[in-house]
């Protein structure tokens, strides 16, 4: 089982160094065809990212682009994806991970690289996953994590001094932090017949310490706010491979809201990319309706509340019964609740009456 | 060992739990006598709050006020803070914990016990522990975690499930969890000689994967910003109790300069507490002199950052000179750093020569 992991993270870090290989190939092979070098990629103007309803999340159109070193507006975008596509390579190769802002910081120390600052270079970053078609943690580049999960899973990990190396995600009762060792990882086993996904972390604490886990039988996810993409892989993968179904439970404003639907349909951003989006994943509170059934203590929405819902309201991913049903009410009380909320009937009412409440009418 | 931890971690418990019953039958007691009950504590205005060069930490004066329910102006936060009192006392029984958001909402079930919000609730909190002497962590109140620790520390449980079990902290790769759990266990063994402190999650992931634990033998703690209070408390029982010495690595500006004091001689806002403050700690970067050493990529000082300066300057907890000549040089090239600047010489540039150099110069 061990060799089976290694070998198999081995293969995907191979296939990618054997990508952006042949990304450098293709460079020098034109430069001796005496060709000005470009490179070919899916356009991701707005107008080409398209809502794909059997797919359930939004994904680029046909239309392609050429960035060609003969036009003078592309050199330097051009010269900047072939640096960022050395860089990762060298990440691939010495089987390290870094940051998006390490690679920013990185080509300042470059004489002829420039960036304008960090979004320029995170943009670049995201050409080169079009271009090759594939998500940058599979260069080694990550976002600063903030996640968590904790639950009966084993993990075997694949990052270099661990490998074939299993940790349970009990062994940590404060949660096990989600970085590149935890997202590399193998899932090998797990009890649980459930995920939990909770947006913030004194609440998944509060179900650390009620030993939700056990209770509903479930691994908890916590994403800190918006998921990182990481952590939206991860549950993917609890749902597609274990066949676990997923339970999102969010703070009761638009905000929250589009935190779980970011988890089911993705993003525009991230039009490029699969198996990020999680569409039989549910959002299962706290429901605007939930305000009014629990007579939660509530804030008014205040006036940039209202405009989000408004924009959710007509974005597709937001068609379907319940997404409207819930935007309405919040529209027509015009308050919104906190996660914490509930503490009002104590602090374990939300494992002993809600949850379970909320689990067996779904 | 695992028995007297256990035993040592309940005494605590325990010696909380008395010290919020006398505080209960102290007002009992006043209400039998026919008097109208009152609390004595500390004062916490400006006017009582000192700098102790000898603690090297801010501390509070001999000024002592007493909150009295004959006052008029006093009956609120006077039941406020019986209210809070019960609400830690039923925590520590129940071998609970909470976070400050969940006790104000928890509090908005009760009828008659109303904050304004939840500045008022912290506030009352902070009274109980100058009234009591202890920090609101002996109570079960935390706030939202976003710290981690790597590096060889075994350490032993204490919360309930877990009780001397027993995890080492380089189990894994992506760090470890700074929560209630890591906060309230025993530190038993280590084999490092030294903590260094880091103020951001990606300079943390970048020593773990350069094995910086095993190459400078050290312990490596992610503050992620300011140091919530559990961390600096942390930081403090490796300096005090294991005898290692505390380097802290910020970024190169006001903001980073001000994490660094505030680990080592505490904030004005904790003056009723000890155990937080770590005089012996060193801060060992970015320096404003690194910058022109380093020939670091920069960013120009703001408005905001050069009155941050001024303020930092004229603190009494700056006065020695080090610091002094550090801000003077800020003020001087207005230019600051991030922890990330040393990429532009390549990945492992931290860990290969500025670390091991400063860390010599020291």
């Amino acid at each position: 089982m061990s060799e089976t992991t290694h070998r198999e993270a081995e293969k995907h870090r191979e296939s990618t160094e054997v990508s952006l290989q042949q990304l450098g190939n293709l460079i020098y092979e034109q430069i001796q065809n005496r060709e000005f070098p470009w490179v070919m990629m899916q356009s991701r103007s707005t107008d080409n990212i398209i809502y794909d309803p059997d797919l359930r999340q939004y994904i680029l159109g046909s239309r392609t682009i050429r960035r060609h070193s003969r036009n003078i507006r592309h050199i330097r975008p051009f010269t900047q994806l072939i640096w960022t596509a050395w860089f990762a390579k060298e990440l691939v190769s010495l089987r390290k991970t870094s940051t998006l802002r390490e690679v920013y910081y990185s080509a300042r120390g470059q004489q002829d690289i420039e960036f304008s600052g960090q979004q320029e270079s995170d943009n670049i970053i995201t050409d080169l996953e079009v271009a090759l078609n594939k998500p940058r943690e599979d260069f080694g580049i990550f976002p600063e994590e903030r996640s968590a999960i904790f639950g009966d899973l084993t993990i075997e990990y694949t990052v270099p001094g661990y490998e074939g190396r299993r940790m349970n995600l009990t062994d940590h009762p404060d949660g096990v932090m989600v970085g590149p060792a935890l997202t590399s990882s193998e899932f090998v086993e797990t009890s649980a017949d459930k995920v939990l996904v909770i947006e913030k972390g004194a609440m998944f604490t509060r179900l650390v310490e009620e030993k939700a886990h056990d209770r509903f039988n479930a691994i908890l996810v916590h994403t800190a706010g918006q998921s990182p993409r990481s952590t939206r892989n991860i549950i993917q993968r609890l749902n597609r491979n274990n066949g676990l179904p997923i339970y999102i439970f969010t703070d009761g404003d638009p905000w929250g809201v589009h935190i779980a639907m970011v988890i089911i349909s993705g993003s525009a951003n991230a039009a490029h990319l699969r198996g990020l989006a999680t569409p039989e994943a549910k959002w299962i509170g706290v429901w605007a309706s939930d305000i009014l059934d629990y007579k939660l203590p509530t804030e008014n929405l205040t006036e940039n509340d209202l405009k989000r819902l408004k924009e959710l309201k007509s974005d597709p991913r937001y068609k379907d019964e319940i997404w409207q049903r819930e935007i309405d009410i919040f529209l027509k009380i015009e308050k919104k609740a906190e996660l914490e909320a509930f503490s009002r009937y104590g602090l374990t009412y939300i494992v002993d009456e809600y949850l379970p409440a909320k689990l067996e009418s779904i």
